[in-house]
């Protein structure tokens, strides 16, 4: 009787090389733009006012990269996700073409690396996912790697593969478009002095400031990202599950902490690349998210005197100041940070 | 000192055959479009994609059907049922020409019925109700009674006149505003295989998903739509009141239903009619909304042969997941069942 | 090593006459239009309905007055009182060119005095700050004063220069948008018959309706904003303050007291003026706020026959009603006031 619904692909489901179509397409517009700021609070200047973007070149203010990101993401999230235990990580995350309101966005993904548990019940999957424009324009694409359960645990293994996943995007295959004539661009009204040469590696930022979490919030976010994983919408269950509440989706943090950053990183146009990156720890309405971030390297994008790269390490705690820069010392777990993130932002230089 | 405060219509401020010109007219936006996708997280592609509408032969993605009826009903209330005491039903709800974003709608509507009650402290009031868009073209015409205080107890009770409502509107009275060229639709993006041909009248589908409403968001909600009954949004008098707390617009049980119906009906391009339906409890704040569906008829539309019409029961529980059915049995009546909705949806045939 | 971040301004940062521009520019579109129309609920229909804005001989519907108001305050949060005790008062408050969707805005301020307590812990700002639309045209300028901390309690005093405040902005300075051929306004869709001939010097209005703030909704609303006041966001903190919980952005209240005050005032099309202003205490989520005004006088507009000026006195409450109007009497304060609003509103005459 119930054959119409998707139950979400089992662990015997997926087969190396699948192409996964994932849906619905998504127009985005200034209404999600809208949305997204009063979730986050953020005020990187290209974001949000289209003459300021325009004088980077680009035709109006794109949306914010981890935007971008949850709208490929959410598709993704019903054929790969909804029946995994664990998000186990992910690698490779480049930006493309920014996304801009007006823009429609497919996700597709492929299946690359397939390898079965010793239990039997569960198994690691391994896909490729890439959001494209209208115009067939990569938006992103990253690996990412999920634990899922096996419907049948019968069903024969299939061959392990293991893919070879690249353990960071190098600045040379980083895509920027931006564009900045020398003068244009406006450090008063981007809210910082502080260009690319400005910092220096090993530098720590603490960001200063928290944000609480309402359940009304992240469960918004992820509805307006079409983001159907169960965790987030269902007291109703999570009731009795293993934390007694309804779990914030790990990527309302990376957002959470991108916002935050902008005290310290006001000039980091956008997110380039995610290299790889921890959620440490659940989050939970009520949690106050902070956040510090570390200069790991300053890179020069080949060919390009007007932007470069700088690669973050970003750590976003709960309900703890970051004015010590807990864990910085990977020697040593500290309890509050949630999220441990090593990125690439794009960044004006002196000219 | 008061007088310029609208107390809302008393029962023997209706006259038979009045025409009832509601304010104020409402310009829809893809930022309404927003808001709505974060309060329901719905994932029916022609709504979330211009380029997936298009294919359907409309200019651009409309709006949910749900949110143009919220819309047109939110500016009724004021006139209305503001001194209503109870919503009493719907009848002959028939949508028209789809509400696009830069689309201007107003409401109007004609009392088509009155009947004091033997208390002589209420009456029912029947109205006609009518959306229009700029242009001058129905959006969305209902039937709906109302139980409503008189001001004045000894006012005389006006003649009575009960209306005959239509007990469904005919397959034959539908609008479609789709056009479907063979091969055109993408069952791919869209997220599902499954076609009007491949429904069978008797066919049970569980919806499986469940998601909580907290506070914030069924106040967020009427808000957009202009909705001002008092019991949504004024927790300062529902404290006093029967049930200690706000009570959730029962639209926003429907809209919650259908955007979980999309497991399991992906392919329901719109709603083209709502026949009647049943609140059959409140839901408030931290209720954890489930639904199912039954088809009752598969019809076809008068001379179309690319989309066909899906009538439907959609029932809704709050706290109960919904894989055995709860209510399906008319003779034994479940508690945790909210809503019982008799419509219909347009979904594409095959060709 | 955290030189990046900016601590906001400390008293002894500021000088006589100095210029703050403050980041970022804003691109306000329909998308902020509907976020500010769910929080608020407004119904008045100038800013809810394109042809009805165009009937007043505007382009297409102007944002709210408030959320004007909002964005070109929000954005100097972060230069003029980051640091901030106490807000302490507003003067000359006028509202320019409308602020459309598609318009881009930015603020400076500019420091029109200094005077350090007798503490030397603590001095006085006044700012004169103002909002620039893309073409140069100011939408809002005002006065404020607020009490800021200092940095370094051994800093110089500088020399004191207390400005002389406008205590009201008289009519003839007002800024009239709208322009109204006789017979263009059509009271049924507006939502009310009176007009600005009809009301009387000392008339009061109980605006009747009363709405409950959650959490969400005003954390949701300053982010919009992009205000970065930390006492809004950071249970964290603030559970640890002198509430033990987030404080509601005052600016959150007079705009729930303009919603509300729809009911009696419909026709109120824009806020001219903000005289001056108190918040008489803190509100706090979980409040349900209520409102009542006065008519303090009726103004014409010089060469106006159109569009005439009412001053009005608009009081919000928390968890009161308002029907004996709290706060009338200036002799005797009533501890449920939260806001006591002296500002000018305009509103179509009888031509």
């Amino acid at each position: 009787m119930t054959t119409k619904t998707r139950p979400g692909n089992f662990f015997e489901d997926f087969q190396l090389g699948q192409h996964l179509v994932h849906a619905p397409p998504r127009t985005v517009t200034v209404g999600d733009v809208a949305v997204y700021q009063a979730l986050f609070g953020s005020r990187f200047a290209v974001n949000s006012s289209d003459p300021f973007a325009c004088a980077l070149s680009l035709p109006s203010a794109p949306v914010d990269s981890m935007l971008a990101f949850h709208l490929v993401f959410g598709r993704t999230v019903a054929d790969v996700s909804l029946n995994a235990i664990a998000n186990l990580g992910y690698a490779g995350c480049r930006f493309g073409a920014p996304l801009f309101p007006g823009d429609t966005v497919v996700s597709d993904s492929r299946v690359i690396g397939l390898r079965q548990n010793k239990d039997s019940k569960t198994g690691v999957v391994y896909v490729h996912s890439t959001g494209l424009n209208q115009r067939g324009e990569t938006v992103l694409e990253f690996r990412r790697w999920v634990m899922v359960r096996k419907r049948d645990l019968d069903a024969p293994a299939p061959e392990t593969v293991v893919p070879t996943l690249p353990a960071e995007v190098p600045a040379a295959e980083l895509h920027c478009p931006f564009s900045l004539p020398p003068g244009a661009f406006d450090t008063t009204r981007s809210g910082s002095e502080f260009l690319w040469d400005d910092y220096a590696v090993g530098e720590r930022i603490d960001h200063v400031d928290g944000m609480t979490i309402e359940e009304a919030e992240h469960m918004l976010a992820t509805k307006l990202y079409q983001n159907t994983a169960k965790v987030h919408f269902n007291q109703h269950v999570e009731r009795e599950g293993r934390f007694g509440k309804r779990i914030v989706y790990g990527g309302h943090i990376i957002s959470l902490a991108r916002a935050l950053s902008y005290n310290g990183l006001a000039n980091a146009l956008s997110i380039a690349a995610i290299h790889g990156g921890r959620h440490a720890a659940p989050s939970f309405a009520g949690d106050t998210i902070y956040a510090w971030s570390e200069v790991l390297s300053r890179d020069e994008l080949p060919g390009r005197d007007d932007i470069g790269v700088l690669r973050l390490r970003t750590v976003a705690t709960k309900d703890r100041a970051c004015a010590d820069f807990p864990g910085h010392d990977p020697a040593a777990a500290d309890p509050a940070v949630v999220l441990d993130l090593d990125y690439s932002v794009l960044m004006p230089r002196r000219q």
